[in-house]
């Protein structure tokens, strides 16, 4: 990295790509970027322009000495990389409305990431995420792989588990989504806040929360006990948790915990979407469209504000910090999804778990958590067991584990049902699942 | 025990006792009962003294020197006690038939031991035994509990956890059930087959099944993914598995698992049951209510073939056998709840599970299973950590860690609903929790 | 196995044999043996012929159809074989002499299994153990593995770790001889007695002991304690343990303890044999040389009971009970070394552990230990390290590996004399250890 | 903590304390201490008058608003304090030199933390910290205890298992030494060196070592190998590895390491120094005199630079370094003793271990480490063994467990020597062992 750093980002056409220039070039002190290289699929050409123009634009106006290339060879882009970031959607944003409206005819939540939603995600992620690897294996073998693509978990599982590629860390923005939100219950800066996180990605819990270092664990447990404090605890889906199940579960819970602990509340809920046409992929579409709009314009050199409203905020600053404290081998703690290494007592030391992490040059440390409080024990092997099956299925195109990782999905809880969606979806999905097909045709 | 053994059975009153009592008279040369003391309270005197009279009448027709002795006097009975048996009911069979109903009000599973059902009888059943533990400390305390109440899961991590008594195994006719129907399916006799359990109560795998020795397990995936061997699979519910999940999962389910891999199935089929007010309990009582009649006969002095079809055929029997087998160190091989101690990897060492173990005089010795397969271990934490909540619950009489134990459990899923249903049921069950009205009044 | 039993004898023309015949022909009815190879290398046909025609005469007074091959082709006697036993000794006794004589040299024990003798034993026999391995799977994959070479625990650690065996069981006649022991010391038959197996071979502690069934820890712990019975406690070395020792440590020791819990006095005593040039091997040399003679007679048609003598006395007995009960499913419990699976907890799941275990069709299934006492977890833990850096070494001829090895082992404790040790017995036993050499020239 | 912070060193006539204010002065921007109370006991009265009047002219001179009280009222002091240091030594330096010579008489290490010595240094420390802790439990429940008095992973570990007090870190300075070493070996700044630590107190190995976050270990590894940099390897005894066993091994040690990597050695050369009666103990009384002599000085106001030649470099630096991060939540990883909470598998998570942390507010968090290389992993385990039977036989003044304590320590390794030393030590320490004269009066 003597000459300063090569950052190769597949998925680079992405909507959420001007908030990674914007980090990169706030942080340019500290992680002096050389190349940049937004990597896209034929697909996604268009849109490569359109976000590569804006990220020129961008540096250009910041006269900072970064190169911006844009380009459809992915082989050629990662040679000598030291960061390579994943960002892409595999069947874009039609297959994530599938993913959402399918399992809600049988009146199942589709959850994009830990429900039948991320299990066809992972099916058509994990093979593409995997032959990276490879090209990294082969192209630039020390670098980092920060991968944001969902279901994050069930990709770092994968991962660890069927590539060679130790050098992986999976990314999210609910655990800081989740600092943010108690440092504005608190009234304190976020910078005051930190939170002990243990768990699954998006299956992830606050085992303690610090102001300055001292526990307000009871604090917050009891303000989130309080109804009246809505803005935090109605984040997903306008739903308060009841106050006794907060006290007693007394860790923190994260926004995709709805799914999980208020599930018939939020399938009623989101039926109701379903039936106006108007589930999230709808939503974003249309956002993306007019993002997609804005990024044309050619007097844009900036960050346009209208992404913060995209959702997935922060998540392009947190990789961008991630990679500076990987860089500057800071020593900061930081909650990323890596190799579990017995931080967590319950869960194999060699998966994937989401916690408080230091981070250094040699990658992220996981802090211990020991042994995880009892309740929420069982919630997160059971998501560990669907992740596991899940990318089992993705790797093998085995049809039958496929029905079993929804069959043992809490939000299914079904064969039967399990089994209809599987089908459904296999076919809806089947320009990207070749594993499956390959399979039977065989 | 130098002079015969003492026997103590608490709900002696029990329908069942008939059974024990053939177990005890066939059983009789290797294990010597020489006193038999069946157990009631005050509400169950009447049932005592039928049943009572009914197992005087077989042992006289025996023409063995058991002394069978009726009490109400529950310390009288335990002084210097062998063997401890308890399969009492809390409120009877009107305290079922609410765990039944009030749930399915709300569209959920009662599910008597590991839902909510089993949540209200494990919350009026665990202050009672521990009661009994506190007097098997003080007037036997080197004899064994033997405990057949369920939840016996949850009853046994109660008495691990709360009470001063080590001796104590739980004991359930699933997983003979489970070998019966195996043996049936291959057309063998039970004696042939042996099962590798492991789990929980009623949440408990064949992870691998022998004839003679040689695992069959294959053969048997295969004929359960058949869905034409409908006896054995459709043992509970009519229902059979789809093929595809049986065969991915790769591991003999229980017939409870029927309540978690096809819970949609379940609550259509039990709301149709509730529609017409033929939930279980109503339909166990009116067996019950014939039973009495026969027991009453006084020219009755066996079994009547009729407690068969009641239900819960071969527990009594596994009583006595496992009984037998701890007077004897016989070292055979049976299936109970006893303390983990290592043998299943991801649940703690100090508590209860249900696997495979060789019967010694000390006590049920369990056979290491390392750790369970990828699929289940899901939903086995699960259910330990409900068992955990409601037995803190139990012994606490924590309102909050009530609707705890609800909403983590895969049945309920939800606060909300967990708080309406145990709202409901406390009141319902009031006379049987003083725990919780005792803090409430605090 | 329907035509009856192959057994194939790896080492056949060892003194042992004649107590394994007599095995098979004492427990015939239960485990009808066919076809019994015993098979040695060129070096050692003399004592095949003398061995194997002594076995033809027992077979042939005994008048079972049991017929006895000998050869010195390894893979024609494997062919289809269903259990195969291991007691070669590469480098015959000349070897052993060495193990024992050079490290005495340096002052420091050669103990032939846990010392640097048993590390050099493992160099020379790891890598033919896994050779027969590599022709079990090719030309027998269903036979089981029987070893008894020693070092017993290593060989196992070593098959279980870098071959693709995994039915291989390996046995000692340690524990077999405790429970006779404690038989004695006790005065009741050795069918009585039953002990709690736990720790690795020749490093195995009784963690409980029982009459018919009831433990008699307390009491055993106060004979051992009590410095007049020597007959059981000197077994070893005439040397008695110190009872404040006994009871603090509160688990029965066997033999080989004295290694390690008396190292200085074994030394002095070792020392003095080896100045009058009376270690073990010559020892057993001249006891050999006079079974030989014995055996040679034509009219000799027993096991001759000089045999007993020899030591290793029930290792053939135990063998033949290990097979029979494998054979038969019998589901008894006899201490083997085998996978750990979880059974003692600080020790990995998948190295070779020696515990009390169910003896199936299916193999050894560990009894769970659950955590070892605190005082031994130590000692075992370090024979484990010393084991696995031991067979790495063995598979790799690594020679620092080598040289770690016997630093880590407690009687050594120095690299200084590691090194010391490890060069001259390199060198001596240089013909046996090819791995080594290879590597140096490369 | 809002007033400045209060401070109290037990043991605060300790020829250390002048380094310890330095460190105080010197980070008062960070660490506003308003009070330091230097306790002391009768016995030590005078060394805390020369002490702390020269810590007087230190604060006075340094013009910071630090008051600096000495008293023999422990209790007084304790009241309210911040922060609890323990820097005692039960006995003098004439406990030392028993514990260092008696063993010697018999051929074996005395070894002041691990071995015989420190067994009795734990004899005689655990029942004063445990009093201490009852004093912190009621005077300054909220205090950390810092603790630095050896043997100080024993005193971890009774602390954790034995006291109400979970704010406990025990400190050690052979960490910190150890990255000097590096440093210089490799010619950079100590702040650039970072090592991954694991193990125990004085029995903790570098997992991993970085320069500016980038591994270095191979280069490491060969540097040490390399039998010309004498001048970190030969930190304790002059004693080089051999590079074989540097290589294999794969870690760094740290130096007392040479006690059970090179016994023999060791034992040689402290007989010569025995012979000579130029033990340790011996050499440090004559320092201590020389230093006391220094204080005496009314115009010394700084710590005297022959300090650092007394040994024990870093001890209070790096107390003062840990104090202010957890005053000030740093965040930054330094190695302490602390409990393992999983950190290390194979180790019980209540027990203490001494590895890399995060120092926060609310205490060091371990880094988890997962299993410990197999070539440590025996003598990590069997060292906590022998810490664990200690503790116990110091709070319960177990004559037998003291004698097992020893035969199970690698450097004694002999019931009959373990009870030899053990009489003659319990004898000569008597005035500081209660625990034991009063069991054997009763
Ligand atoms: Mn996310
Ligand atoms: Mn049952
Ligand atoms: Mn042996
Ligand atoms: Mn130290």
């Amino acid at each position: 990295m003597t000459k300063g750093i090569k950052i190769v980002t597949i998925g680079g056409g992405s909507s959420y790509t001007p908030e990674l220039i914007e980090g990169f070039i706030k942080r340019y002190d500290e992680l002096p970027v050389r190349e940049l290289w937004l990597v896209d699929v034929e697909e996604g050409k268009e849109k490569l322009e359109i976000v590569g123009n804006l990220a020129k634009r961008m540096v250009k106006k910041s006269g900072l000495p970064i190169n911006v290339h844009l380009t459809l060879d992915r082989r050629e882009a990662l040679k000598d990389a030291d960061f390579v970031t994943t960002q892409f959607r595999v069947g874009l944003l039609d297959a994530r409305a599938k993913d959402e409206r399918i399992p809600l005819k049988y009146g199942v939540l589709g959850q994009e990431t830990n429900g039948p939603g991320g299990l066809f995600k992972g099916l058509r992620t994990i093979p593409v995420i995997l032959d990276i690897c490879r090209d990294i294996e082969e192209l630039c073998p020390e670098a980092w792989l920060i991968n944001f693509t969902n279901p994050a978990g069930m990709v770092t599982e994968a991962v660890l588990r069927y590539s060679n590629i130790k050098k992986i860390v999976g990314l999210c923005n609910v655990p800081i989504g989740m600092e943010m939100g108690i440092a504005k219950l608190l009234d304190v800066d976020h910078s005051r806040i930190r939170i002990d996180f243990a768990g699954l990605n998006h299956m992830v819990y606050g085992l303690d929360v610090y102001v300055d270092g001292v526990s307000v664990k009871d604090q917050v447990i009891d303000l989130l006990s309080d109804p009246t404090n809505s803005s935090f605890v109605k984040n997903v889906a306008g739903l308060g948790w009841e106050p006794e199940f907060t006290k007693a579960l007394n860790a923190l819970t994260c926004p995709y915990h709805m799914y999980y602990y208020k599930t018939r509340e939020m399938v009623e809920k989101e039926l109701i979407n379903y039936e106006k046409g108007e589930t999230r992929a709808e939503v974003v579409k249309q956002l993306e469209k007019e993002l997609f709009e804005l990024y044309k314009d050619p007097n844009l050199d900036i960050k346009p504000p209208q992404l913060e409203q995209r959702g997935g905020a922060y998540y392009s600053d947190a990789a961008v910090r991630l990679i500076t404290s990987i860089y500057t081998d800071k020593g900061d703690i930081q909650p990323v999804n890596t190799i579990n290494n017995g931080a967590i007592a319950s869960i194999p030391a060699d998966s994937a778990v989401e916690v408080s992490c230091i981070i250094t040059k040699d990658g992220p440390k996981p802090i211990s958590v020991g042994d995880l409080p009892v309740p929420v024990r069982g919630l997160v092997q059971t998501i560990k067991s669907f992740e596991r099956v899940a990318a089992e299925a993705a790797v093998t195109g085995d049809y039958d584990k496929a029905i079993l990782a929804l069959t043992i999905n809490p939000l299914v809880a079904s064969d039967k049902l399990a089994k209809q969606i599987v089908d459904e979806m296999l076919e809806a999905h089947k320009d990207y699942l070749p594993q499956f097909f390959k399979t039977v045709q065989a």
